[in-house]
């Protein structure tokens, strides 16, 4: 059994708590946190402070860090992975080559292992761009994302003064992304590949109109993008826009003789984006944890990692049953 | 410069020759045939007699083997890798185990190393597969081909008496798939998932329909689906069914919680299947000849590979540009 704990409990370590559920080679060992861990709910974990993590360095085999990018992760993960093999979802995509050299560094000073940058942009994503570049040298990618919630968005709009909550969804443009399997050879804007729509709670006698202008002309977040916005009611965002769902596409025409036309396509659609980032999580977990029996340790991407390394299941099986 | 052998030229071999024209850190030493070279029409390689390719041990870094999986590579895969590098697109399904072991001992002997059974699939369909299935173990997979031309199809209605030439497409039923995405779980049969359309040119005077009859209930074959058969002229044949096309999906739908539906979905569409599993072929050869730098004798399928080994990009600039 792989003895899993997972580091920072909010949707994404809830998340993590019911994959490993659906994993019978692993155990759940605890849940760390920096909140008074009586005051964490869980799902049958067992929840204990984060400063109790460093006396577990014999019960756990591989930590799953589910801490934010912006100010946990940069930390933590260098951190931990000085105890414990590691795996994280540091999505914030120019900084990763520091982050990966700061781990790495701590990973091979301390013979552990460290996975970063997991889930499925950076993640699953990056392996199809990898894979399609590399099979139709002589082509485009394109990457689609939603329909989905982003929270980035959402939490842009509610930092507006008169504005009570949020939900924003980006929506790829369908009819672009057809356009480019049939073969068409398209220009790109910003504008062009994806549209914001956004749900929106006001307080009682705010200027509604200063509001939609407020946000569809922000930049950076929507003054590139054509922008919906929806007033509702605060019942409403809580009964239809709080659910997490998310997906995309990764697109990549190519052509491997004058005008024959290859299309790779890869397609996520996700009822809940935190559950399936905390499933591609457990998956490496296991990956990393192989890793470290062979003593191969250091830091990795999910471009580093032969496939073979996620599956449970024996080499010659897999090799009878999937080829 | 990685320097390739491709070893049997039809229409593998000569996707192959393409596929290395768009590949700038590869260069073709040449074909190597079983006919006379001077008869072999390459588009500009160099052709030699296939006796000559073990004189070229020091001169060549991989083999890409572009023979049949009925007879050809089960003998040529291990054959030369006793003295070389090799790739092969090997794609008996049931048989795969065994090619692994025997080539996997020829590639230790000899110090060398083996990537067999690419392609799309087995191939990149197989890869799929397995990073569906380990992130959402509680799921289920579907493969489905087409729209494409099935050669093995095709083939045996050439065989059938009074037939002068035809082409068989496989089509896969999108309204099941569309299904299957929205969620349902179905149980599927055989005549559920595909369809089959004939194109058939047959002699004069021959009866139309005892040879419909013949075709639709062949065993094996065309018994276990809804077949379409339609006659035409030969220049009809010629002139509309002569392209290679093909394609398919893997399709996984999971649920990671209760009912949160996650899907996967990864489709390739074609212009040219032979040209399109060259370009595989190609970009596992460039992970072929890294692996054997590295001294990692043996066998290996797409399973066993990380995915960096395919791309010509150094590993910090993947990091930096793809994930």
């Amino acid at each position: 059994m792989i003895k899993v704990a997972i580091v920072g409990y909010g949707n994404l370590g809830r998340g993590v708590e019911r994959s490993l559920k659906q994993n019978q080679d692993m155990e759940l060992v605890g849940v760390f946190t920096r909140r008074a861990p009586e005051n964490v709910a869980t799902e049958g974990a067992k929840a204990y402070h984060m400063d109790e993590l460093k006396n577990k360095t014999k019960e756990i085999d591989v930590c799953i860090l589910c801490g934010g990018s912006a100010t946990d992760l940069p930390v933590q993960t260098p951190e931990v992975t000085q105890h414990f093999n590691t795996v994280d979802s540091f999505d914030t995509h120019a900084k990763i080559p520091e982050h990966f050299s700061k781990v790495d560094q701590a990973a091979k000073e301390n013979q552990t292992v460290s996975v970063i940058s997991t889930g499925w942009d950076p993640g699953l994503f990056s392996l199809n761009r990898l894979y399609a570049q590399s099979i139709l040298p002589q082509g485009e990618t394109y990457t689609f994302w939603g329909k989905g919630v982003s929270q980035g968005h959402s939490d842009a709009i509610r930092r507006i003064a008169g504005v009570v909550d949020a939900t924003q969804y980006t929506i790829p443009n369908s009819e672009i992304i057809e356009r480019l399997k049939a073969g068409e050879k398209l220009e790109l804007t910003t504008r062009d590949k994806h549209f914001r729509e956004c749900f929106v709670v006001v307080e009682d006698g705010a200027d509604k109109e200063a509001i939609r202008t407020e946000i569809i002309s922000m930049p950076n977040y929507f003054a590139d993008y054509d922008t919906e916005v929806h007033f509702i009611s605060l019942e409403e965002l809580i009964r239809d826009h709080k659910a997490m769902p998310h997906g995309g596409t990764v697109l990549h025409t190519g052509t491997t003789h004058e005008q024959t036309k290859q299309v790779i396509e890869y397609t996520l659609q996700l009822d809940s984006n935190p559950e399936f980032t905390a499933s591609v999580l457990v998956a490496y977990a296991r990956a990393c944890v192989r890793l470290a029996q062979e003593k191969q340790f250091g830091a990795y991407t999910v471009l580093d990692i032969a496939p073979k390394y996620l599956s449970p299941v024996a080499d010659e099986t897999l090799r009878k049953e999937l080829l």
